[in-house]
């Protein structure tokens, strides 16, 4: 008996640990985002954007500590907060509970910041600083948590049947949607379309940059997937969490490879952006179901990513929706595929389309209005001036590469 | 019987690999250190300080299994490496023990370098290359374990009450008393201080590294702090880890939305170095007490930090001490709060302010003697010729950035 | 009974979730490759070599998947892939099994992308993409696992007493032969060699980022050897596995200190790039055997490799063996002198001179015939107005610093 119980609270301290060690892994994702954004805009934005990045991931903690993880799983973190119930809750042994409750929602809080990250890549090199903060504020507080709800916080989705493992809808979609509102009421970047319709290229400063942040994303999402099965100290769940790994990694290999050869075959080269795209794809589009696949169809899924990906890219620079890092079509389209591909794992089909409505359609709406009213208040585009000579300046008084550009433009 | 001998190994194995996992992030911080340091010289002089973070780390792991272990813990390193004892009580199992004593030695000798690490920033740009290496040998092998043993070896400090879960004190602040003696010795960088009293910003190369620099640190010191429970294998210590890990998170974001906050309004600009500074400050102010608090609360305390981190910069430059990095304030000036603000969780105030005054003190002047001998013998400051082209050349032959800056300098 | 039979699925669990977070690290050093050789080439060869060491992970992943791990263990995931029982038996538990087949499936595939990526950055900045993507899917599909299959499937050198514990040979030495044959084929780059024998150095672009590389080598080898020990559930295996971790950085820092000293000694210099150098040598060196020696002995094997590392660059220049970061002498001449090393715990020298024959002829001469093979059918070289041109424009289309560099060249 005694024996038993011991078991019990070793496999209570392997999940707690399992999770710490995930949510670890996807605090590490913020550093990637940040890395593959600062990568893929001009020198000039690039304090900015890392400015961006790195206050969205504390905007997010804090937010989703006061009021987010309150309004996602009523865990009463809000009071909690103040009070001083939440942290010895912390540390009360419940009985029923399969791990520790500040390791879920510290697994959780790292979830939020990846919804927000991938708007800021979107908006990036024309957007004003502050109402990107404003928006991070509204959006971990209230846009991404009451969706959530609807289905990991056990709400109106997850009755109806809802699949979306780790969150291709639930984080990556939610994360684009905000970023498409964000972009059609800011506009492209000044030079990006010309008035004879053609696109022009704008290359990135610092593709090893991109490189690391693209790899980084990578090693983080085994812990955003593999953490996402919520257990692992019994054989079953551990290896449910392996195949999750396997699937993972496959997956994106799948995608990168897919991108390479489309790419080669559209443009003639072996096209870095689009190949780094391609494995951030194959990874969204896992995401939804990593854990029911073979290995062989994880990498077809993936693969299927990193076609669709390249080609929402060149897709949305016709529309002349300008999205400087493909967040949109990584984390959207990609989305998308993803959370329609667990149908064939048996998810019903129907649900996943409600899902894909009722999360898409919340969180562009919602964030089409907000990003309005910052407009209003407080506007949310720089001046042609500052645009032209970078943000970096105006907004943060510094320079990214202050010895490398001649002129800093 | 078989049954409870069996969990007894699993929960040895269990925690013997959480401080394992816990050691490889704080290993991980030692890159986080070189990017930061890196990113925030210029481009003359960052090969110079790359190798210094390099070496230094592989300098602490050396002596501190040669000597420094030994005199903090009495565990007998000294003799165990060369006599093969060492390795044989790493393999053996001892029934009172609760992880392997490799594991141990391994996360302790990360923590080393860690303090080490403060010291290279705040010397940066003028300092002699192999004078600093020589001050890395006698602070990792002497300097800091003698104080480690009086408060984690079972010494005075600990006998008097002094709480420092994770070092704030222990290895932050004596990183900063070290490098404080260091500036103090040096003096300032050329052209930092004018004649007038205007102060000179010198601006560093390369944001992007040093914003993964923070990352990093940001990610390892979940390790650095949740490692610090030293177990984890059962329902309390696991609960109480993953409140570190909630709570570390959440003082970094606290630390850099006031810095943020406070930068916007002294300079009217959103300072990215500052930011990242105040992240910093927050993590170093709640590694003396991350068990103790509710969630809100250690955002305070770490909101606390990342205010005093931009004052204390402000007033160091008026004082021309200077720290191109921060360092001295980032793990001083937050290091000290940081040990105070564990009064509120009932710590003796008379025993931190005893800790502050016994390890800075000691860090402090020991550290003072051995700059100035090592300034006696060999000199610890580069000539002015060798500053004004950059340390990389006259001290390591090479240019970090041989293509992207005209002169190198 | 209950008990027991719990704790053992505890045990299972804690094995694979410790495989798949040292097979998250090993994952990661592709990361550090990327880095470490993306900064130790010219910035108009940046992205190509990007490509090659992003390309060759998702390669890797998805030939070791469809054919190579079938090779080796006879694992079945050729067909299993396929026809969808490779996850089922991944969700089945098995009796005998001490941890999920996913997991081993996982952590062995990114060893295989290690070999590969020791390749790319010996052939760097003058081979065709194409060409090295070919050799990736032969090396990762068949030569590697062919040989992988003597000792770690069980074969010829496995019932010999080779002793090679995370790959000294099997991997690293594999890698760098399979690159020294390349590199023979390839002949050096223009302008390295002069007529009259001298040895241009020709400095790498980006010194920060081979440091960063390097350090992520450097932990990710901490899962690499410790993962090897693969099990850590019980008190023995979790003892090893801590000594392993204590080794691994020990003989690092030991490689790094030797290649400073003699740096210094050899050309006045602290040369940044023969101490990272140093370190990887280090590692490489205790590779072989990490788990039995005691730590002052690991310092000396990795001290010996970096001394090796140094020696061994300077030779194969004077042999004209052009290898701009350095790979055939990490990998080859100190994984020669690490699987040597090992006769002093216990194995037969005998045994490991036949491995290192056996390895490195197979490696060498398949490599060789499949370098001629593509040399014959699309050639391996680019032109000479693309190598001076730089390869990123050619193969990839795009600059990797379009703003940093004049002219890109």
């Amino acid at each position: 008996m005694e024996a038993l119980e011991t078991v019990f609270e070793v496999q209570y301290a392997l999940d707690t640990f399992y999770f710490l060690v995930c949510g670890a892994l996807v605090m590490w994702m913020a550093a990637g985002f940040a890395m593959l954004e600062a990568g893929l805009v001009r020198a000039k934005n690039t304090t900015e954007i890392l400015t961006k990045n790195f206050s969205l991931f504390a905007i997010a903690s804090i937010m989703y500590m006061v009021v987010g993880y309150q309004f996602m799983y009523d865990g009463g973190f809000l009071l909690a907060g103040i009070t001083g119930s939440g942290v010895e809750a912390g540390f009360e042994y419940e009985a029923e509970a399969t791990f520790a409750p500040s390791a879920d929602f510290f697994f959780q809080v790292v979830f939020v910041a990846t919804a927000m990250s991938i708007v800021s890549g979107a908006v990036a090199e024309r957007m004003k600083l502050w109402a990107f903060l404003a928006f991070a504020v509204i959006m971990t507080g209230f846009i991404y948590p009451i969706q959530g709800a609807w289905s990991w916080g056990g709400g109106f989705l997850d009755e109806l049947g809802y699949a979306d493992f780790a969150g291709s809808g639930i984080v990556h979609m939610a994360g684009a949607a905000a970023a498409l509102a964000g972009v059609i009421v800011l506009g492209p970047r000044k030079g990006k379309y010309g008035k004879d319709g053609q696109i022009n290229a704008i290359p990135g400063a610092n593709l090893p940059l991109a490189t690391l942040g693209t790899f980084i994303l990578w090693m983080g999402w085994f812990g955003f997937n593999g953490g996402s099965v919520l257990a692992t100290a019994a054989s079953d769940t551990a290896n449910e969490v392996a195949v999750v790994f396997m699937n993972t990694n496959l997956a994106a290999s799948g995608g990168a490879m897919t991108a390479l050869v489309l790419s080669r075959l559209l443009f003639k080269k072996a096209d870095l952006t689009m190949i780094l795209n391609g494995a951030l794809a194959g990874l969204v589009s896992i995401t939804a179901g990593p854990e029911w696949s073979t290995p062989f169809v994880a990498t077809l899924i993936g693969g299927v990513g990193g076609i669709l990906v390249v080609l929402s890219i060149v897709a949305l620079d016709k529309l002349k929706i300008d999205d400087p890092v493909g967040a949109i079509s990584v984390h959207g389209s990609a989305g998308i595929w993803g959370i329609l591909a667990v149908t064939f794992g048996g998810a019903s089909i129907s649900a996943q389309l409600i899902g894909i409505g009722a999360i898409f359609g919340w969180v562009f709406l919602t964030s089409l209005i907000v990003w309005f009213i910052l407009k209003a208040i407080m506007g949310i585009r720089v001046s042609e001036e500052q645009e032209y000579e970078g943000v970096d300046l105006s907004e943060c008084g510094m320079e990214a590469y202050p010895e490398f550009t001649t002129s800093g433009k």
